[in-house]
């Protein structure tokens, strides 16, 4: 069984975005400071189309990731910064570019209806509007034998641990405080928490990464 | 010269402390998951006066922060669970028992005098009304050229942290979610926040203990 991934950058205290997140800064005030580690690393920079960057462990542990990946579920945040109908919003197309650094199929979880768009370099979105597990379904029968990882943002990610379906967490721990904005983890008051164990801890300069697999 | 630490268990999503913090519960709900890989240790057991426990990376670390640390400062919450006037305090003086676990000076910061306080092992408690300087001033005066290590709450590390007085973070990051709680890192909304660089990373199955310089 393969298996579904949450993998994301996220500050000291918690945070994957600063407040005041606006559609020209997405991530929030600093927000931008959870990524450096990645654009800075060989591997992201191959795949979003940038040249340069370093070869290190980081590039490696994003080379891994990429490999494994087979399709990516999202929120739809994530995917215009908007919400709502899809004729009111400004960046239903233009958020993630014509070559999206996905390169895999991408299924978009919202409550607006909307036909498929394919873009560039093989990935395509898929919008899903009957759930998570609906959602996970149909990324396992794109996922071509590969891994589905959940994209974010911190809401669908909440949704999927707290379901259960989560099998393995991969933290990028980036050692700054953002005080405030968007928390990766944040359950429903009451909810059972999931058992998580630590199963392999990278270090280096800018990052820690960490990987937990939940615990069933 | 020497550091001042901050040394504090931490959960994966930010928390030193539970929800519904009571004096029965001062970790309040699922806080003691926090200290379990502690509890677990030669080290901690001995200096707790408790027998067993396993000698593990886990109580390597804790050997190293005992054999470093000369002086101990904490809040008022964290010395008696309490506030106000002493004599209004049920546990002005049994919290910690006769035989604290910290066999050097303790400074205690509180709003209300009080003369200093003798326990058994090489514990004293001192307390603190003229604010974090003096503490510190007084802690290194005490430590007798070891470390002074701020050991909580969370107010109190928050206040170090902010008046840029931390040399070294060390978190022990446990693999569990509280939801809900006390953060430990919260500052006032608008302060600069500190950078730091991780400098070690020691993974264990119950813990990750990650140590990080304030960059000044």
């Amino acid at each position: 069984m393969t298996k579904l991934t949450l993998d994301s950058s996220m500050s000291l205290d918690g945070f994957i975005a600063g407040p005041n997140q606006t559609l020209d800064e997405p991530l929030g005030m600093g927000g931008e400071q959870l990524h450096e580690w990645a654009f800075a690393a060989r591997s992201f920079r191959d795949r979003h189309g940038l040249s340069g960057g370093e070869v290190n462990v980081d590039s490696e542990v994003v080379e891994e990731s990429l490999r494994n990946t087979g399709a990516t579920m999202m929120g739809r945040r994530m995917f215009s910064g908007g919400q709502g109908p899809w004729e009111d919003d400004p960046n239903a197309d233009a958020w993630w570019g014509d070559d999206p650094p996905f390169h895999h199929p991408v299924f978009v979880l919202t409550h607006h209806a909307r036909e498929p768009v394919t873009k560039q370099g093989g990935t395509t979105f898929t919008f899903v509007t009957d759930g998570i597990e609906s959602a996970l379904g149909q990324a396992r029968a794109a996922a071509g034998g590969k891994d589905v990882a959940v994209g974010g943002g911190a809401n669908t990610a909440q949704q999927y641990l707290a379901a259960g379906l989560l099998d393995e967490l991969q933290i990028h721990l980036v050692p700054v405080l953002l005080d405030d904005g968007v928390r990766l983890f944040k359950s429903r008051a009451g909810a059972e928490q999931p058992e998580l164990e630590c199963t392999r801890v990278i270090e280096s300069p800018r990052v820690t990464h960490l990987r937990y697999r939940v615990v069933k």
